[in-house]
């Protein structure tokens, strides 16, 4: 078992539990700062540390693009190129079927990718995702999923759901293959995703499709894409309804904090956005009692820190003048000082959200502390 | 006095010096990264001290344009504005009379600038600009100068020697008289800007009329323009004859290792520039075998640090190949890890120097280092 659960709350679906990766153990719930190049936007590996990420995602198809996973593996896989100590996980790529310029067409074979540097194309097959994970080294690969877009229709969406797990009996195929003379250990994790946009059946059916391919963890994929809370909720019931608790439950895209409340309440265990990375680059930035606009007014000559509560090193040396200054004028010191803390913010709050559930004391956490993190 | 030489070297005019400054003292020489806008691009306040910069200089004429000094006078001055803990200069802004985007004309009540945001006329006199300093707080001041291109004529390079001591004059007769009433060491240093090109004549007689006016410390204005290395080092030379060993000598723009070292060698003391900073953002990078370009084909696979001997956490943690395929991306990840190794390697270079210098084996030291930084 990759997946043990340590603590469980009494009046919600929050629980702790342990990760076992070839690159050691990590705590559930995390959230995974996005490294989409092997790198988080303006934040080093030793910042990562020092901030308290213990995990971060890359995108798969984007190194396969530049520098490739060959160089990658060549340089002893993605863990060691970029110096992290934590746990590297790896996207598939199918989320780049939302970005116009690199995505073409999938079939039943994959997904036709253009290559934008070179106008390329590109066929991106579930084995193939697989290889380049393996070789790229991430300590978790995840599917490739055809992920349709909320507009879709009922049908479309069902389709995507089928192929969906098509792939995935692929991937898991290929994956399990490549490995099989790997002492367990030394393994990379296979993560499934389940699709079904807002229909709560269709995320049923896509859950069912997949429970039977016993994915060290699944993840719920097409959401925060711009669906109503309650719809991502019920979704994520759905999901849940059907795959089994001892699987790790992973919620793509979800960066909000309210939501991340929401979801660990749920049973989510892991967590990825750019919301808290992108945001900071925007000027808005994540405190206790909700986020702030840094280039609001009354910030131009704020000699506070972003947040009075927080410990940051953002927070203790910086103030909301200085980083509105530095934002306003796209300093490269300030995207970093504004993207740390936003980071910060986000590991303190799971941090938090731990510590609570373990006390016995979610629920109170969640209500009090949510109530900000909606605005 | 506000300088006191502590050794000299006996081959040379190279010697190591305590700068007294309001902020504590320094010992010289030192290099000063250019944080133009209260920031160094890519690099925080605490990056700054971990390399070992214990001094920046920034720019009074993009301050005050924004975020205005007005601004950071309330927020208890550019130190604390920014963080630092080591000591900050401040440019006049003369310099600006570079940028055809902001210089409109000079006369002799002062500098016209157009401002770049909104377009106003903005005359920058003398006692403007000391005023804007003295509001800014930094440690040490600069006067306005009128910057001579070198293209230009022996009479107008002349007639800007000539407007530059008469500035120098209102600028130290206003700066004196803002601060009579302060305590002798909360007071903020002034250094006068000599000019002349690469006119021998022309700078004796600039450092002739400067030298009356007592300033605390006298830079060397209008050079690392493209002028040969040894009408720089001629200039150097000059300024030195007539301007009193007693005065720190401040090198302005200059930031090539094997000129820094020769500077070093003719008794300059203090220098800044953006090449170290640049040349990282643009994929040139500094080794102790010389520069090299991180985009060439033989990096783009290297496993090696940039420089096998330096100590910097980028070049005890990173690739190569890692560094070369962030800046490749522009990620901002990558021209922090690039800028970081640069100015750490300036500093490295110079605290070198020092310890050379008080061994007595500066000559030796220069001799050696200087071969591969000529590159």
């Amino acid at each position: 078992m990759s997946f043990i659960i340590t603590h469980k709350d009494k009046k919600t679906k929050a629980r702790i539990g342990i990760l076992k990766t070839k690159s050691g153990n990590i705590e559930t719930p995390f959230f995974m700062p996005v490294a989409t190049k092997a790198a988080v936007k303006h934040i080093s590996s030793e910042d990562l540390s020092s901030l308290g990420a213990k995990a971060i995602i890359s995108n798969t198809f984007i190194l396969h693009l530049s520098p490739g996973e060959k160089l990658i593996k060549k340089l002893g896989g993605i863990k060691k190129f970029m110096n992290f100590s934590g746990i590297n996980a790896t996207d598939s790529g199918g989320f780049q079927m939302y970005s116009p310029s690199v995505y073409l067409y999938s079939n039943e074979r994959g997904v036709m990718f253009k290559n934008p540097f070179n106008g390329d194309k590109l066929l991106i097959t579930p084995e193939k995702d697989m290889k380049i994970q393996l070789d790229l080294g991430s300590d978790i690969a995840m599917c490739l999923d055809e992920m349709p877009l909320l507009s879709f229709s009922r049908e479309k969406i069902k389709k995507a759901v089928e192929r969906t797990a098509d792939w995935a009996r692929r991937c898991k195929a290929y994956h399990e293959q490549i490995q099989k003379n790997k002492e367990k250990h030394k393994r990379q994790l296979l993560f499934g995703i389940t699709q079904g946009g807002i229909y709560l059946d269709l995320r049923k059916f896509s859950a069912g499709l997949l429970k039977e391919f016993d994915f060290d963890g699944y993840a719920i994929g097409g959401l925060a894409l711009g669906e109503t809370k309650k719809q991502e909720y019920n979704a994520i019931k759905a999901h849940k309804l059907i795959i089994p608790e001892s699987k790790p439950c992973y919620l793509m895209g979800s960066g909000n904090p309210a939501e991340i409340l929401k979801a660990i309440s749920l049973g989510v265990d892991m967590f990825d956005s750019r919301f808290p990375t992108q945001n900071a680059r925007r000027g808005t930035l994540f405190t206790c009692k909700g986020r702030i606009r840094i280039f609001n007014k009354k910030n131009k000559a704020s000699k506070e820190p972003i947040d009075k509560t927080c410990k940051c090193f953002v927070c203790r040396n910086y103030s909301k003048a200085y980083i509105a200054h530095l934002l306003k004028h796209e300093e490269g010191t300030g995207l970093h000082l504004a993207t740390f803390h936003n980071l910060y913010f986000m590991q303190n709050l799971i941090s938090s959200a731990k510590t609570a559930i373990k006390k016995g004391k979610f629920s109170e956490f969640k209500k009090r502390a949510g109530i900000f993190y909606e605005k």
